[in-house]
């Protein structure tokens, strides 16, 4: 890998881009996000989904039900700007009302500004209905 | 892999004795949670540190200006209880006063229900000064 492309600021604007896309159920530019060649496991324990075509459809499908998405807390960003971890709350109607799914994604970052990979950390402890 | 040997409860616990040792500056007994093999990014952007003693020598020494460890948020767990990430706001004595490093570490864990793996997610936007 090559020196960052992005700074902390840019990082955070793409995580904000990341949330703001899903609670405009804008997959489209979700999915430009990724580099072509990402690889995303949500939940991180789930198979991996390569390539931003998949990506895009498996946000799609599996991302169906997501109403909302944000921010809470600060962006984590290592020193060298190619990790970087942040709590997303989902909102998704899973069900009967709305279901809170409050996950912790962790994102790396290519030579080209886009991620690389991107790992939800989620799981039964961490569904809330409202 | 075999079957998780540590629930969702028992992750929650392990955390909680992460941060609590740190507190008391117990380092043993922070190094105890991690098998004779584990591997830490303390940031995830620096070198790894391999093995239970390295771990607990590095924890001594770059952990030395540590006071104080909290869990801010909830620990995210995925389904399969190999994976958890959680917030956690470390004081430490950098320089006058206190720092606030506001970490977000990522944890695997081994057949023995021991951390297998830790990877800590700060930068400079991360730290803040009392």
């Amino acid at each position: 890998m090559g020196a960052p492309v992005l700074t902390a600021s840019d990082i955070e604007k793409v995580v904000e881009q990341y949330a703001s896309g899903w609670s405009r159920r804008d997959i489209e530019a979700v999915a430009a996000l990724f580099a072509p060649d990402a690889v995303v496991h949500d939940p991180v324990d789930g198979p991996g989904v390569e390539g931003r075509e998949k990506i895009r459809a498996f946000f799609a499908d599996f991302g169906a039900p997501v109403r909302a998405m944000s921010l809470v807390g600060p962006v984590h960003i290592s020193g060298d700007c190619r990790h970087a971890a942040a709590r997303l709350n989902t909102e998704a109607e899973l069900g009967e009302g709305m279901t809170l799914v409050d996950s912790l994604d962790v994102f790396t970052f290519d030579d080209d500004g886009l991620i690389a990979t991107m790992n939800a950390y989620y799981g039964p402890t961490n569904f809330h209905t409202a």
